[in-house]
């Protein structure tokens, strides 16, 4: 299993400031989440139960004609190598390591492809799986180039795989209502959008067939009942849903406003975080960290990762780090 | 995959009753609920943690050197075939399906053995697996009769599946505290006991080389925040734990006496539910869903499970239908 969360905690070990001192930047999770109302004793007492709603109410936020909830898109990352025999695996790099091990663990053959040949060597995998917009790279594609890439992989019997864990400040750049074609796979993810990374849900649109090998893979009640409950609600609150995008917009444009003042302008970024290539990276995370603040640190490219600050405070403190940083001259 | 929940919409359908008018009987979950306090934001919000304190509580609770949280007992049963090669694996009938199934699923030998065999034809299998008490059919077996099983299937590399998903109304029947030992698998459910199933939680209590290749196996993430947190909370009210021990047995009880008062003496049961094999128990479940009452029906043997009421009102309902039915000469 590859290394996941801990990291504030080791870092607050090692840089002995206590875990609930630090601004933590590290992730990709909106610091402004959906208020979860308190949930009704029923949904944590009994099974959960498909025909409550979820599937409806998220094809209508999705646009999907139809989809599979699952207990995080992490789930189906797993679970979607395991539904093909031994294939050639295109694997979008630098990009979520998650889909790189699953494809390798369930035996297939898999080449990790910058994006910048991509959409050229396709000829060479049966499977292309990327990440849009891209994480940390914030590479973006345009509809109908995907489209084009899933059909010539379609032709032969692939599948072009999309992780749009981070594509619901943009929704019009989602393949989600195109996913009755057979081999097109979109993954979903609420963590990211909804601020709810600890519901454990995302979901799986393609093709009735893909879905239901996936279903059988996955086994019943794979979501629980408090987050299909809240789910139901989030999905209908179209009003919180807009303001969201909106912030999410403006938070990211004043993250990278930010670091231009600080001469770190941002190399890419989406409406979640803004990444910066800098030969420095590693020291300007250190620095940060002596500052109780936490990147994501990158090795290949040698990368920062910042995530959006929730509030003004947040904003200020990171303003305040990386002037000091610099009035030191800590990061040369 | 089998088929799982939607028996109750499915009989409000059948018998033109709404689903909230139904006595659910069909479940062998507690009615009597421990009581989730308002989950905090941060539960929702973050990342699920392994550091939280939850398999340190779970230890404590379950009595168990050390164990692996799992997205509900399902999703052990599932995982647990894949990580051995193909065996004979003996599943004790009748009892929940879901273990001939996946057994099955993952490519082994499967052969269901009724319980009064399963000690005698010990050596033409390499895993046994049976429920502890046993669901339906309520069988209990002597610590050292399971122990001594383990042993001699644990001698040439075997395994010996315990699912103990009904044994926290008896807890010192659990082989919890064993299973330290090579090739002994304990399954927890937090479900029955605590009437939480909609948290979908269990636990695999095993040898630190199957939790690591389970863990593995399943990935990051697999509970909820909210669940991981009312978890802790749960597992520490040992008050609330030993009200509900008492509870159940009276509760178990008093269907038990009801039952014999309309001459349906129950084959067997547990704290959670009572047993009836009754060659008429076909039109008996026809009758009781008639009054909307549902139990859960079997047809191998012919047999009834009846779940626990949850409160006075419940069993006067229950008491009321089984009086009707007999003066009418409903069931024959």
């Amino acid at each position: 299993m590859l290394e996941h969360g801990g990291r504030l905690l080791r870092a607050a070990r090692e840089y002995r400031i206590a875990p609930e001192k630090w601004l933590d930047l590290s992730t990709g999770i909106s610091p402004r989440a959906w208020p979860v109302p308190v949930i009704p004793p029923r949904a944590w007492h009994r099974l959960p139960e498909d025909e409550d709603g979820l599937v409806e109410a998220a094809c209508d936020y999705y646009g999907a004609p139809a989809l599979l909830p699952v207990a995080g898109s992490q789930a189906a990352i797993q679970a979607l190598p395991r539904l093909r025999p031994r294939s050639r695996v295109g694997v979008i790099a630098p990009g979520y390591a998650e889909h790189a091990h699953a494809w390798r663990q369930a035996g297939h053959a898999v080449e990790c492809v910058p994006v910048a040949h991509l959409l050229d060597a396709i000829d060479e995998f049966d499977v292309v799986t990327l990440i849009h917009p891209n994480n940390p790279g914030g590479e973006t594609f345009t509809r109908d180039a995907l489209l084009a890439l899933h059909a010539r992989l379609q032709a032969r019997g692939g599948w072009l795989v999309v992780d749009e864990a981070f594509i619901d400040a943009t929704p019009g750049h989602s393949l989600c209502p195109d996913t009755s074609r057979e081999g097109l796979v979109v993954l979903r993810s609420v963590g990211k959008f909804f601020g709810m990374a600890g519901a454990r849900a995302g979901f799986v649109c393609a093709s009735p067939a893909l879905l239901d090998a996936m279903r059988e893979r996955l086994g019943p009640w794979t979501l629980t009942g408090p987050t299909r409950w809240a789910l139901v609600q989030a999905f209908a609150d179209t009003g919180w849903q807009a303001s969201q995008r909106d912030w999410l917009h403006e938070s990211s444009a004043k993250l990278a406003e930010t670091l231009v003042r600080h001469e770190l302008a941002p190399t890419a970024g989406t409406a979640f975080f803004q990444w910066r290539c800098d030969a420095r990276a590693a020291a300007l995370h250190a620095a940060l960290c002596r500052r109780g603040i936490l990147t994501r640190l990158f090795e290949a490219p040698a990368s920062l990762r910042f995530g959006l600050p929730g509030e003004d405070a947040g904003f200020e403190r990171l303003e305040a780090a990386l002037a000091d940083i610099h009035a030191r001259g800590e990061v040369q």
